[in-house]
Formats: C-alpha cells, structure tokens, sequence
C-alpha cells in the first residue's frame, strides 16, 4: 500500500478485531519488560488494594493495542512517536480489548516541509464494558507525493 | 518507599543496567502483539531497506525501557501517562540498551489540586554507541504531604 | 533405537500421557502462528458463536499431538508427510487431550525402492470426554534392512 | 468477509509477507509441543548429520506457514483439514520463508451438499533460496449461497 | 554494591515481594525444561492423586524462589553452588510465594582462604497460606577485604 | 513403570540426549525468574568480565539438565530434594550440554522406614568441550516393596 500524505482523510477510522488479555500475556509482558510489580504478579497483595485484582501493565496495553492495529503497511510513512499516552482505566485479566484508530489531524514537518508531513492518529483502547482503558495520539512521518 | 509529591527533586537520576536486545525479544514481542511487519522478522527484506537488518519494534523499547527502572515501588505515587515519546534511532539485534531517567520537573494536578501534584520524569534509551534511540516522559500522579 | 522397515507390524500402538490445553497454551500459539483470529483470542465474540467459547488453533492440536508422541528416535526413520489431518472436534481451554498412534500399513516407496519403504501411522488425539478431536495419517520414510 | 462457495475462483492467490525462522522459534516450538530431538536443539549433533545444523520441526513450518495466511476472516468458511502435507526440504535457522496459497479446486460435500462444498486451496512454503520447503492442501468447508 | 565477606552480618534478612505462580509459568518451565509429567500438565490425572491438582516443578520454584531476591548485585561476590534443597509442600497454581533469605553463617574457603570466604544464605519460600514449600540454603564465594 | 527402593542398582546410568543452550533459552529464563543481571543479559557489560561474553543463570543449567532426564516415570518415587548443587564451569551461549545421572547411593529414611527409603542419584551435566558445568545430588523417597 502507498498513501500519501497528501492521501490521509482526517475522520478515517480503522477497528480491531477483539483480544481478550489473560494471565499468560500479563506473565509473559513481565518476563519480557523486567517489571515483576505486585500490580501486576501478586494476586494476594492485589485483594488489599482498591481494584481488588491484578491489573495489566500500562505498556502491555499500549503495545497490543498499537499491534492490533498493524495491519496493511504503508510503503511511505513511518512510525516518529506518541504523544498524550493516558491510562484511563485499568486492565484485568479476563478482559477483552479492541483498538479504534482515527486520522486526527495533519501537519506540516518542519525539519523538511518539502518531502514529509505529520499525520496524528487518534487511538483509543475500549474493554467489553465500554469503557475506555487507553488513548493515545499515534504520530506518522509520511512522504508528500512526488512532485 | 514512600516520596510524596513535595518530596521529589528535580534532577534526580535514575540509571538502569545494561540489556542487550536479541532476535529472541523480538520474536516474543512479535507474538505477545501480533506485529509481524517484515521490517522485524523478515531478514531478506530488510537487507533492501536503508537499515539493512532486522530493527526492534518502537513498542519493545519502550516497554524494557520503562521496565528497566522498574525498582523501588513507591507506594503513593501511580503511572498516569507517557509524552513525547520519540523513536530517534533504530534498535537493531544485539544493541545494548541502558536506560536513564531525569525528574524534570512537577506540576499542579489540576483536577484534584488538595491531594495530587504531577512529576515529569524524562526517560532516555541509549544504545552501546552512545546514541539515544528513544526519549519520552513519564508523567506520575503523586499523592502530596498529607496535612 | 534402529527399527528397519520390515520391522514395522501393523497394529502396533503407543500411547501418550495426557496434557492439558491451557489459555497459555493458545496465547503462545498465537504468538508463535501470528494468527490471533477472535476464535482463539477473544472470549468475548466467542460468547456469541456456536461453541460458547475459545477454541485452540487446529495447528496447535496437531502439534501438540504429534510432539506428544517424540518419545525415542529411530534412526533410520523420517518424518515424511501428514495425510488425512480431520478436524473432528474443537479443543477447548481445560481440555486435555491424549495421542494414541497405531501403525495402519506399510508401502513401497516407488522412488526408491530398494533403500527405502513408507509406514503409515495412524494418530488420533482425543479428549478426556472420550471423543475424537483429530486424526491424521503420520507418513514415515523408513530404510530396509541391508541387504 | 463472507465469500460464498459459489464466489471461489480457481487460480486466485494469496501470499504472506516474508519470516525470518529464528533459533528462538524452534526453541518456542519445542517448549510448546514437547519435543526435544537432537535434530532441532543439539548443534553439536547436527553437526554429524547430513544436513550439517539444525532444522526446524516440520510442525513449526506448517504452523507458521498457514498462519502466515490468517488474514481477513471469511465469515462463511471454516478449516476442514489438511491433505498431502509432504516436507520437501529442511528449514534451517535463519532462513527466511513467505507463503504462497491457490484456490486449486472445488468440491461437493456428499454429508450435506445442499449447504456446504468444500474448496481446496494449495498452500506453497518457500525459501529465500527458491526452493520449496512444504506443500499441502488445507481444505475449507465453506457454506453455499443461500437460495 | 560492595559487600565483602567481612561486611556480611548473619542474620541479615532480604524479604521479596509476593508472585502467584500462575498455569502459563508452569507452562513456560515445562517448555524450557522438557518436563511435561502429568503432575504438571495433566488435570485429569492429578484429580485422581493425592493433591487432587496440578504442582508446579521443583525446578520452577526454585528458580522463581531465587530470582524472586535477584536484587542489588555485589560486586565481589558469586554464586558457588546450592545445599540441602528440600521441597517441603507442593505449590499449585494460583499459590502466592514469597522468598526470605538470612545470612545464616561464613566459613573459610579452603581452597584459597587468602581471598576468599564462603557465606551460607538460607533461603525460604512460603506460600500465602504460611506453610513453606522450599528450603535451601545458597552458598556466595565472597572476597575478603583487601589488605 | 515401577521400580521399588529395593530395586535401585548402585551405578545403574542413565543419559540425556544433547542440548545447546541458546540466547533465547537465557531470555527466557530470566523472563521467568526475574533475573535480569547483566552477566546474563548485558553483552557489552560482559565483555569487560573475566569470561567475556554472557553466561546462562546457575538455575537455567539446573532446570534444563534436571528436566533432560525427566523420561519414563516411577509411581513408586517422588522427588525429595537435591544436596550438593555447584556451578563448576560457566555455561555460554551455544555450548551445548548432557545430562548423566548414576545412582550413587540408598539409604535408610528415618522418618517412616518400614514405608520409605532415599535413593541419592548423582546427576553431571557436561559441556560439549567434556568440561563438567554442574554437579547435583537428586534425592528420591522412594516406596519400599510391599510385605
């Protein structure tokens, strides 16, 4: 897939399929980040605490949510970073997730107006409840159409 | 440990060790968020593109970034977001990465100014060359003194 | 182990040890496959199919199934082939399934047939409940006795 | 998706995008089905062998390779099987390999041929190299058009 | 850290947070060891044994027990070897384990008591209920101060 | 299989197929534990140690090589502990290792002699270089023959 900056139609709206996040994910994000927080490992200490349960790590989360997302590749744009990444709600093991992304925006690219743009893609991570667990603004650097 | 929002000080640094990324992290990450795009997995393709190898997803250092400085618990404080993430320089198989992090400063908790502030703590992933592959901030609400 | 083509007897069985299919099991199946369809991920959309819940991937059965039964090496045996792999019933988390083979023939291998003869085994994986959940035809490249 | 029995054509093709086999996947692999031969985990032994390193299990091959297809979900449409699986030439570590599918035929399906037929796609895994690695024949049970 | 044998104090004590060991890390040992007895893997047999449910591997507490006081690293000291392992009470799954270790006594090296001692840590792993599943006691070859 | 205290043959032998250890099995392992210390994990760090390159956890090797001998089972015997345990030489990634196990010893048990007695299996697990990286002693409670 090629699309261009010139291509990108704010609004535009792309959904995941359903994940339901377990306890073997939550197992596996510690052994694969080092983060072994009773939040996230201790299920006793968990029943003390004000969610009452173990709870998924907010960069578990922002990971699946980004790859569920990871669908056709386009040829010319490129992953430049995140912005307003927030922690809305948390995520228990049982809970299923689903990613919804919007075009919110273009920009000019400063550092080289005449080959690149910006696109902000909205994304928001909603749980089987509705609610919203998860929301980010995911930035693009894309190439401008040849001229 | 407990440090209340009056507690922090700005500059304070905290540095991990070392951790070498390996094909095997790329692979797990891969499977724990269904991004198989070539530009992880597919060595023959990336040998035609500008890196010339297989590069670590954005996600997989941000994630052992954050969980690298994952040590003492501080028992008032909670993760409320992350800013400014940005993917400077690709991590390829075999960098070492470290990451350092900064209390760059604090803020009024504009909802709940009576018991919350916010820190900013920048975050920086440097590799074995001494380049920076990825900055970002991390935002933590922080319980204030009680009075 | 050396067990020659003319070795073989038909009707010759082995028999697993049971293992049960946890949601691990699936999450890292997924992970290994890429296929992270919402028949093996999301407990939610399975609520509303047919079978009420999530079901293992079908190459996930056969592998399980198969590896079940590496016990010891006959070195003058390949693994040539699968035939026949039926889908009979869907394994569920909590399943555990057991792999019965029995030798079911034997046959000249027309390529070369002096050195070597094919075995068919049979494999059946069934589940605690006693029904079938999948059969294949196990295809051997076997050497004959030197002559 | 929902593609009707009826809306198959012949010919029509698919194909993967490119994976790398890492030493970390069969290392996966025989965690998940429990086998451990020498000829996939013992470098030292392979050595000795024909084939001079370690090969990836012929389940690790056929799992990815019809994973490697799982794209759009054809809501009317459901694996069936497999047929003619044959393990044509070894995967070794590092090598890279794509999927190729072809709607090769279609069939009647005598249990209830007033809803169902069955089409056959033929499932190509090849190399880096040209050579073929796997062939096999997933058969899908998909339902006819309503009348 | 630096903590020669001089400087260690018997009685000291380092207490880990809590982890529940959980179906999927059970799993994850069964795949890296190759032990896939029906104690560990098979829920219809171990209904008919005496505990009545899947037990985690000696190896996986063990291993988790000693990782679990993974902390701050010492410089001038290394692992030289366990003694007198004893597996006091099954863990199953969705136990919560902690470990505690005390320095319980120093002796001399014989082999070069110039430079080295050795340090006796008894390390304990109990569950949530109060019972202790393990007992070892870890031996650190430790420098002694420079003169 | 049953084999009863009284059935154990001082110097009876029994040996694992080989195995390489990988920088995979390594990830993993200190996935599991927690374990992320940079002699196993941080390839540069490593290179200004004595060894100069990373080095698999002390309960990596233990597991792995307890779980290569984890064949056929005795319903007679559980396992009571291990004595003895020293890491003699490290393990690297690539080396691969064997598992001999010969019974050393039987002895009475105190605690219930008409019922039980302890069996003490001497287990060495080499190097690929015939270099002996770990020595244990595993002790079995064996079942006496019934009178």
């Amino acid at each position: 897939m090629t699309e261009y900056f010139e291509d990108y139609e704010i609004g535009a709206i792309r959904t995941s399929h359903g994940r339901t996040i377990t306890e073997a994910d939550i197992v596996l994000h510690a052994g694969q980040t080092g983060d072994f927080y009773p939040h996230h490992m201790d299920k006793e200490f968990c029943q003390s605490q004000p969610f009452g349960q173990r709870i998924a790590h907010g960069t578990l989360v922002l990971s699946v949510g980004v790859g569920m997302l990871a669908g056709e590749i386009n040829d010319v744009a490129m992953s430049y970073g995140y912005d307003n990444i927030r922690f809305l709600r948390p995520v228990f093991i049982g809970d299923t997730i689903t990613a919804t992304a919007s075009i919110a925006g273009t920009r000019e690219y400063s550092k080289d107006p005449e080959r690149y743009g910006l696109v902000d893609e909205k994304l928001e991570v909603t749980k089987q409840t509705g609610e919203t667990a998860l929301v980010l603004t995911h930035i693009y650097l894309v190439e401008k159409k040849p001229k």
